[in-house]
């Protein structure tokens, strides 16, 4: 496989993208303070990241907006009240997840909207209701990625397909998303070849957004880096769902261009990350995890396992490994 | 770079080293139970794994044998006190420093030691008093390994050289060894291939030692793996200094040999890792020690700062960065 950049350079495509509100709200129903997400963003403009995502606009009908803090819903006002006019370096980046979102209704157009870059998730069956929305998003003004989720699910002729499909859409971006954290650095590769053949073909960019279940999220993300992955989706500590993702600090560490600085990043990790564990937020690679990701499972039963506070590991994988190969 | 073995196969040169007394032994100076040390062999045996490293024949004129307890030293009647006669398919080892060993008093014939291996750790510039040890104990009967400490501090033609010389000796094994946890996949897949060729020139074998401190031991052991690398060392949840080794239960769920099973090492983490923890032994990933890795420091400071229950990450790493670069 051909290698794009060298150790001692850099490359001006890659964008470091931020989703530790947006993964981390996943932890704990987006109840972060004013300040967390105040300093968050003057964290990422100090230290050169390039996106900032703040959660997702979703469906105030699907969702109870007194169960979820306003992350979860990305009201303009909201993010306007940390970010003024954003006159920064710093683009604002939102998520809304196919079938759990009314974007034709909270979508409005990027001129009167914080957001620069508006991220479509989406299961692999639901690549055509995705593209709906990118094509509404991009006439809106916005950026556009689309993130196929769980893709250590998809099979490679469905995958093939499905790239094609997103290849001749008007999407801007296609993500790559180790939803479960269950691909090793050779699989994330040669994933990432295949991502960056469509890229090629249809001129699109590439991003990877990695899960830490095998302790394999900043491996893999700095792999499909290598590859020519351009978008690159990190938070601070590994904050996020489960395991969590590629951690900021370690990223930013091995990129090279000298616009990124780690500092800003370990100030905020003194300040509100220690915090946060000590409320008894609770994320990060643990045991259960690397079952669920070893056996490319969703991680919820892990999430559940860790937050009854079992430790019996044999029996939770023995009942794991008995379930998905009766 | 070739890559030898599939993802859905296996090698049957491939052995697993469990290091966890050993490299464990250096976070507690060897305090660990009786029980502790008895699980972990009937564990290593039930779970596949090929060698256990019970710690050191240290030095005891160099060492205080009241400051560390009897695995730094590896008398043989303590470890048969474990292991009887080890009529089992697991291979017993130890580790001998250069320059603080008293070898020739304190490593007898094989015939009637318990130990299977003698791992011989050096740094590059202590070679040739390294090749003595070896060859010492090769004609006393033991396999014998060349552990190559902190590679990443070695120049390309010092290691060639190196490399060189070892091959014409009559050791078995050549580690790499990331000591300071700061070698990137890409890295350790270039110096993976260096071994591998001396490996093929003088008919040697290459095992890999990796550290933690950037997340990447497991990455880049699987990776060295592939490359072809054959003796993987780790350890129960990464026990071992700082950052802790490859975590035994992320490498054993990665083989796809079915002599290996993960099942007795979950036991082992829910007995004895969790009880290690609340006693408070600390080891394993945490920012300070991505800051020693990055810099490619040894992880001493990251050590005491984490002792010294500071977190005043920035602070720490503007001392490392101005100390280094001056």
């Amino acid at each position: 496989m051909q290698k794009k950049g060298e150790l001692v350079s850099f490359r001006p495509d890659i964008k470091v993208v931020d989703c530790t509100i947006r993964d981390g709200g996943l932890v704990n129903n987006f109840f972060f303070s004013e300040d967390f997400v105040r300093d968050l963003y003057l964290t990422n403009i100090k230290s050169g990241v390039d996106y900032m995502e703040f959660g997702y606009k979703a469906s105030k009908e699907q969702f109870d907006v007194t169960k979820f803090d306003k992350w979860k819903f990305c009201d303009d006002d909201d993010v306007r009240a940390i970010v003024g006019d954003n006159d920064t370096g710093l683009k604002l980046s939102v998520m809304a997840d196919v079938g759990r979102t009314d974007f034709r209704k909270d979508i409005g157009d990027k001129s009167n909207s914080p957001f620069d870059m508006v991220r479509v998730a989406t299961y692999i069956n639901t690549i055509p209701a995705a593209i709906k929305m990118v094509e509404y998003c991009k006439n809106k003004g916005y950026e556009t990625t689309i993130n196929i989720m769980a893709v250590s699910k998809a099979n490679d002729s469905d995958l093939d397909d499905a790239l094609e499909i997103i290849g001749r859409s008007c999407v801007d971006v296609i993500y790559l998303v180790d939803s479960y954290g269950s691909l090793y650095p050779e699989q994330a590769r040669r994933l990432a070849a295949k991502y960056l053949d469509c890229a090629e073909k249809y001129n699109k960019i590439i991003g990877m957004h990695a899960h830490n279940n095998q302790q394999l999220a900043f491996a893999n993300t700095i792999e499909c880096l290598t590859m020519g992955v351009s978008y690159l989706d990190s938070t601070v500590s590994s904050l996020g769902r489960g395991a969590g993702n590629c951690p900021t600090e370690l990223l930013l560490g091995f990129l090279k261009n000298p616009k990124y600085d780690i500092s800003a990043v370990l100030d905020f990790i003194e300040k509100h990350i220690n915090a946060l564990r000590e409320e008894g937020v609770v994320w990060g690679y643990d045991v259960p995890y690397l079952l669920t990701g070893r056996l490319n499972l969703h991680p919820r039963d892990a999430i559940q396992f860790i937050a009854e506070k079992r430790t019996d590991y044999k029996a939770f994988y023995r009942y794991l490994f008995d379930r998905e190969c009766e």
